[in-house]
């Protein structure tokens, strides 16, 4: 079973990295790290890389479509490299996995319309307005399309996805790998449940981010061709 | 603040990434990520691919020294090098945090003789052996030293730790940002809850894993020096 995760840069690295931990845990898994160029794809925070070793040439079909999110998703709406890939795959992969506002590069690529999903608290207003209907959810799956809330909400939805592919027993089995029995210090129930003065830090600290990313001069690491 | 992230051969990936998703984003955060060589470090599925930019040599001092587990930690246990880097940045550091079974490391430089530890559920035995007193928690601190269990509770160990370093506003701040409010579509409670059956499956599979990369003649990306 081949799993395809898109990197690029300024991904969130938890976008990709909390889904791959279960996914890649499934019997017969296969992952690849994909880029529209072989590198080390620089994330969000500017000091993590991971290597992507493939690029969108080198893969002409896949079973599972894994889309993160990340500040550096908004431009690659509007990358059609980037687009073409996605609908390319989407017309034949088994499952389409979108985190956070990777929902959103899903629906830019107009593969969500008339779709229910979910997605990043701050991405629900723009997914929408690409055509799908989209619900609070921590997951939802609307056919072969999984997407879930921000970030962490990966792990969980990929357990979900898991769970339909090879059942119960081994998603459970994975759970356990990754001791996945959450116990935050505290906790707000959802990110709707959250004061207005925090979610107005988050927004301020993610278009900082943004900006910081794309006038970065001198990335932490190499960025050599892989 | 500088964190320094160890990154080994095998090392697994949502165990650096967890904590990193949550620590990252302290005010002042300045992530490093360090190998004993500089460069594409392969995780224990060998499909993914973290960036050490910085080398042993290069660090000679930090506030967090973030250690992550792995299957490819144990021969980090007797690896010199290693736990003469963890000795040294340990008697200098804020906070030391180990997660997964990357406390077992931290116990192998014989940093927590009679400390207070949490672990991953499979190296509770190991890490007592080596002089700590192991409680079955989710996350524990003693003194500078904070531990989680596996994989997963690196983030609620993160969390703990940021609200201990930056206080509670900014620690649930950043609890909305990765929206952290899990739900997992199924749970024990605990590791500890979870059948024997599925333990054995679990043991099994990671002694694979490790068996497979220390034999691994073809990582699936190039590893360059950076």
């Amino acid at each position: 079973m081949r799993i395809s995760v898109l990197l690029f840069d300024g991904f969130t690295m938890l976008d990709a990295v909390g889904g791959y931990a279960v996914l890649g845990w499934l019997p017969g898994a296969e992952v690849e790290f994909v880029a529209e160029r072989k590198t080390i794809v620089a994330d969000d925070l500017r000091s993590g890389g991971m290597a992507a070793w493939r690029d969108y040439s080198e893969v002409e079909s896949t079973d599972i479509l894994y889309v993160p999110g990340g500040p550096g998703g908004r431009p690659q709406m509007t990358n059609e490299a980037t687009l073409a890939f996605i609908r390319r795959l989407h017309e034949t992969s088994t499952w389409t996995f979108g985190v956070c506002n990777g929902v959103e590069i899903l629906a830019a690529a107009g593969i969500l319309k008339g779709k229910t999903v979910t997605t990043n608290y701050y991405a629900r207003e723009s997914v929408a307005s690409l055509g799908a209907h989209v619900v609070p959810d921590r997951y939802r799956r609307d056919g072969k399309i999984v997407t879930t809330a921000g970030v962490s909400a990966g792990i969980d939805g990929a357990l979900y996805l898991a769970r339909l592919i090879a059942g119960e027993e081994i998603a459970k089995t994975i759970q356990l790998g990754i001791e996945y029995y959450p116990h935050p210090p505290f906790s707000y129930g959802s990110a709707d449940d959250a004061p207005a003065h925090i979610h107005d830090i988050i927004r301020a600290a993610e278009g900082a981010t943004l900006e910081a990313q794309m006038n970065a001069k001198d990335p932490r690491f190499l960025q050599p061709s892989l």
